[in-house]
């Protein structure tokens, strides 16, 4: 049994893998009747309920999760017995945007300008060193946009560290890029790793609507997997790592990276040779990894917010559809469908037709 | 909620099938921990049972069957308010031998000569008209090999009458047939029909081992698609309908029909556009089904008696494993293996490097 932190719609598909490996993942997460729950058993806990998540360590032979705002505190309190992978040094760094853009510095993976801010004082020495625009974000705990903002004033730049509530901030450039990719990867822990082909990923709104994969040329693949090589190295990782880019004049920027299993990658479980999801698992018990090749050219379509009606999503040729089973909300991640084309002219052309059906604003770029 | 007598491999599959399109199964099954129990809940009760049955009914929208011994009496006692599918009449069909054969001679669907036999007396003119060799099957209640006998000789003819206990039985002509496929096929409740490709099938001791697919030219597809669909038509059929075959000289000749997914399309999960089990439930539901080409050239090797090592298994180039979750036991089902390559060469390769892990002592023919 795998123990997950964690039941959202990333951990339901993890035991949907599971089982077919014969595996079965027992959750924890503090929301009764998560999407993860109606298909494995959970355990309604805080995240940081010590008790619980040691019973969660107990009855499994090894722990994950299935997003990186765990606290990373709770699991070092777990003890060295207790088999956490992907390693807790590479979710803390993924925690907190200082130390992780130390880190591509470090490892020489190309990143944009930063600086800490925390105070007025900060803030203009930010604004002297790296100009406008720019993004403010908190340091931890921001995902899909939240926790960030434009600056393109001096005046913006004072309001967004009034506005983002006295937390450590980041100060960043806001690079005017030609598009944004994600490279994801696994490693064992036997060493082996498996880099998939990039997502070219569209966002709106701070959240991503739509990846195509692959998603760049040969050129681009390579810079995206040595950059993901060193960060896998660096942590004796296990699991599936993501690293998000942005593309500028044909060289990648590192934005973030995120330790786990990643939206960008749902089309990996009909358009690669094997998903994701059964990759980190593999990687995650110590087996073999699966190839991570395309099938053929491979598009994820977010659902967000509200069902589009079954009947018609499925009416769509070869579209597959993903249901989470969560309540509808505005702005949700409810669900999302998959393409798998034999070029990527005719998977464009069928995104726009489900696109029409599905999300008729979003327009592909 | 999807009501699934039987919950087993079969049913295992569907309800992991179900999950993506938002729905969940419950399962009746006299065994308690049975392989779909894992994931979804289960009445424990007898396939008889009716007032379990009626709760069975009540709690979900439309009932269907993971085996094709289900009682017919005591689903068409739930009465007529209950929906069945696939209908109850190809179920009765397919657990009669001698109505089986009768409605292929009715739908000029061409199959092995036969006679009902149920005394020395009916068995003496069976071997007149008939002759040997031939095979001696129980009229019900067959399934992997059992229940029958191929007899060469009077005498063992009227042994294996005596031995086969006294019940009603076929006798049929034993036909030396070049190999063996089977088609599978889905039709929806709003009459939308899809036709996988063949399936080449090798049994050994009455049990499946190994399938192919694509596993026939365009000729016998074509025979094998126009078979089935008489019988979907005739039965104004909704679920996945499989038709098995002998080949022999380039010509079909059916050998029997069961109602349900089916072993020979476990293939379909990775190795064409949507599985068996996804196009069931969507044929089940009135939704759109979807499209049943291949995207390589498949294998599926079945896992009997002994799980072989995990990491043996996985280590093979794009190899699939599916893990029911049962207890080892000679000769029993406990997963299956898929390859999907590119060639029909380059498949064959591979599963000859997987047999000689799994199953070392199956020749490929």
């Amino acid at each position: 049994m795998i123990g997950v932190i964690g039941a959202g719609q990333l951990g339901r598909m993890l035991a949907l893998a599971g089982y077919p490996l014969g595996q079965q993942c027992l959750f924890l997460d503090p929301a009764s009747g998560a999407p993860a729950s109606a298909l494995a058993p959970q355990i309604v806990a805080p995240f940081t309920d010590a008790a619980r998540l040691a019973q969660l360590a107990a009855r499994t032979e090894v722990l994950t999760f299935d997003w990186e705002n765990v606290s990373v505190e709770s699991l070092r309190a777990l003890g060295r017995g207790v088999r956490i992978r992907p390693p807790v040094a590479a979710l803390a760094a993924a925690q907190d945007r200082v130390r992780e853009k130390r880190l591509f510095e470090q490892l020489a993976i190309p990143t944009t300008r930063w600086q800490a801010v925390d105070s007025p004082r900060s803030l203009q020495r930010a604004l002297r060193g790296i100009g406008l625009p720019a993004v403010l974000k908190t340091r931890r705990l921001g995902y899909d946009g939240k926790g960030q903002a434009v600056v393109r004033t001096a005046a913006e730049a004072m309001q967004a560290l009034a506005g983002l509530g006295g937390v450590p901030l980041l100060y960043e450039e806001l690079v005017p890029f030609d598009f944004e990719v994600s490279v994801i990867a696994a490693r064992s822990t036997r060493g082996e790793v498996v880099v998939y082909p990039l997502n070219r990923n569209l966002h709106a709104g701070g959240i991503l609507r739509l990846t195509r994969a692959p998603g760049g040329g040969p050129a681009l693949q390579r810079q995206a997997a040595r950059y993901v090589r060193r960060l896998l190295e660096h942590f004796r990782y296990a699991g599936v790592l993501t690293l998000e880019f942005f593309v500028r004049r044909g060289r990648l920027l590192a934005n973030e990276m995120a330790p786990r299993v990643h939206n960008s990658g749902h089309w990996t479980i009909e358009g690669a040779v094997t998903s994701q999801f059964e990759n980190h698992l593999r990687a995650i018990l110590g087996l073999p990894l699966g190839a991570a090749a395309a099938v053929g050219h491979a598009a994820m379509i977010n659902l967000l917010g509200r069902m589009p009606p079954r009947e018609r999503v499925l009416a769509q040729a070869g579209v597959h559809l993903h249901d989470y089973g969560k309540q509808e909300r505005p702005g949700r991640k409810l669900g999302h469908c998959t393409i798998v084309a034999a070029t990527a002219r005719d998977r464009d052309a069928r995104v726009r037709a489900l696109l029409a059906v599905v999300d008729p604003e979003l327009k592909m770029r």
